[in-house]
């Protein structure tokens, strides 16, 4: 990773940003429409003062604007109400004692999270088709870079009360979309978003779980052996602050940033009311496309598969063939496993560059070779190669990770040797 | 039955009718073209004659314009190929030994054989959507008057190897429309033809099986129970002569017979290459909706019908619910289990009538009573309660047959009586 591009975000928005996520709820529409037109320290800074009227103090050249909820950024839009502002500021105030201070923040990222910021290198900028509804912040664990990781990424998610067909269904797809270097993105319910984690991790693939909870929370705790396994090769993603506890309607709003995250989201079982069609319907109001899997008509949990297919549109698929045909087709930007990179090789940053000429083209090197050769960490060469293989890049082998075999010469790292 | 109507073609045209179905095979396009313009006695006369330019002998003033499988039956259509029509006039001579004498066809008839033609009573007019592939007559064996049984149905088919799942979804939904009144139209097949007779049978319900073999053949032999049961309360079809042996083309050929006499097909399982595609194709080059039941993604059986629903437009169904509002959406002319009949009252024959005059409003009678009190015999009561209740007006209940309850009582008949 590049540090200097990791740092965009200056140390004070940072931390303005982590403050602010956690006086707030996630999703916070005032939230999101404060940060239109104000900076993140600056509407900290208002909340912290304690200050009678909020919304006057956020006002002046370049001020508030805006409603809550409205996603027109110009300067035309109405003036937000600051009565609205100024109870949503009152409710933020609530938590001031729970704001760490900046060494309080760094004894987390100590522990093994990242802290990404819009603006970030490893922010997904797909997040920003949220308008007011972005997060303010991630929270990350985890070897693979989110930002890559869901270049050619696809949501697999699904009732929690799985069905035997449906646990089958989403592992097996999910192993297969894997192999083939699509990143699987679920929740972390038990399931079809376990089963999916699951069907990725079994084949060495990469995968992301976006949690209702903290990172550090890990709901549901049954879960906790799988949270760990994803953190290994995968991602663990939360705009929750770490230690948060998940609330029933937290579920339903973190269901955007699975929608946000990937190009189509994809049920596999689903009953009429599962929250997982909620991911579904965010998933066609941010154009992204939604396909589900149809079962028995026999099975409840297959109802509200066939009611997406049916009524909103959703594409049928019964297999990994079809969702890649549906989510790539062909001349567009997903690199298949016969295609090349998504990433120009010249747009990689110099210690991923550095990370990718030390990696074997046919025979395959262990990673702790691959950090040696490059002259990295070894957890700075574990970060790369997952950008490498989400990209396209490079691929798992017995002997560790070895240059994609279907690459072309020219974008080959022998080439550059 | 209104016997007049009934005897509409003249019996010179029925007896050619039943001699040109035994001389040619199913669907003979060619036979079809010669009919546009040719009277059957004419095309009868020349094929049995032996004269040794028989297209000659057709032409004349009306005689034969359009070339074989053509559908425009304008004059503009380009003249028939003589020696097309001459090939196809010697193959079918092949079989002259096979025509019976008129008290031959009359043998059958009294064994309970019906021939239906053209312009019959009892012939369904939606098989002129055919155009030169109509039947040139149909056979049939059975309680229920076909053209009143089709006005409102659905053609229910499938795979041969079926599964448990497939078996039991065409056996409930066929069991429920038929419970309802629809009319459920298959094929003679084991599996989900099967299914959907039994299911109709099993409420008591009208059911249509149209048949590859010859109605006295009864193809497959391990059915001929149930195509008894069928012709007692439904009735069973064929364009081939009684005794006709099935063959293999035979059965592709029969399906659009299948797919024509409803509104709508509803394929219920399918392999990739099953013959009820064949059906569905057939329906959808007829401008009859197509239906299909999903299945698990990992059985091959459901592989046809989710192509279906992805690829040809059929309609996902999951239940009766979905079927009917698909075929009869309010406003059209379906009777729904709430709806008035689908023909006017002023609109029956004399004789149907007087037997659903003889029908109780509650109570319920038996057919021999409502016989006796219509003044018909019995197999006459039968056949008119069969159209009755097809076209809404009577429903079975414990006793027999009654007025349907949810009748309005301007069309029911203790008003008239």
């Amino acid at each position: 990773m590049n540090a200097d591009e990791e740092s965009m975000p200056d140390p004070a928005e940072r931390y303005a940003r982590a403050a602010l996520s956690i006086l707030t709820d996630p999703g916070d529409a005032v939230l999101g429409a404060l940060l239109r037109s104000s900076r993140p320290a600056d509407v900290l800074e208002v909340v912290l003062s304690g200050c009678s009227d909020p919304a006057a103090a956020l006002r002046g050249p370049g001020g508030v604007r805006g409603g809550a909820g409205h996603d027109d950024d110009g300067g035309c839009a109405p003036t937000a109400s600051k009565l609205l502002i100024n109870r949503a500021i009152e409710r933020w105030r609530v938590r001031r004692s729970q704001v760490p201070s900046p060494a309080g923040l760094q004894a987390w990222e100590d522990a093994g999270l990242r802290m990404v910021c819009p603006g970030g290198a490893e922010w997904p900028t797909q997040l920003d088709d949220l308008g007011d509804a972005r997060p303010v912040m991630l929270w990350l664990r985890g070897s693979t870079d989110l930002r890559f990781a869901c270049l050619r990424s696809v949501s697999v998610v699904g009732s929690r009360a799985a069905t035997a067909y449906g646990s089958h269904v989403a592992t097996e797809l999910s192993a297969e979309l894997a192999g083939l270097g699509w990143t699987v993105i679920s929740g972390g319910a038990f399931g079809v978003d376990a089963c999916a984690h699951r069907g990725a991790l079994a084949v060495s693939g990469c995968t992301v779980a976006v949690l209702a909870s903290g990172l550090n929370f890990g709901y549901p705790k049954g879960n906790s052996d799988l949270f760990a396994a994803i953190a290994h090769t995968g991602v663990l993603v939360s705009e929750c602050p770490p230690d948060r506890r998940p609330t029933r309607p937290g579920f339903l709003v973190r269901n955007r940033i699975i929608a946000a995250l990937s190009r189509g989201t994809l049920v596999v079982e689903a009953a009429a009311r599962s929250g997982a069609l909620n991911t579904a319907r965010h998933a066609r109001e941010l154009n992204r496309l939604i396909m589900a899997i149809p079962g028995p008509v026999t099975s409840e949990q297959s109802a509200g598969c066939h009611e997406l297919i049916r009524e909103s549109g959703a594409a049928l698929v019964t297999g990994v063939r079809d969702i890649i045909e549906f989510l790539a087709p062909l001349g567009e930007d997903g690199a298949g496993p016969d295609r090349d990179p998504v990433l120009p090789a010249a747009d990689l940053d110099p210690v991923t560059a550095s990370v990718l000429r030390a990696v074997a083209l046919r025979t395959g090197r262990g990673p702790a070779t691959i950090a040696t050769i490059a002259g990295v960490d070894l957890d700075t060469a574990l970060r790369c190669l997952g950008l490498l293989a989400a990209t396209g890049y490079v691929e798992r082998c017995d002997q560790g990770w070895r240059v994609r075999t279907r690459l072309s010469i020219e974008t080959s790292p022998t080439s550059a040797r």
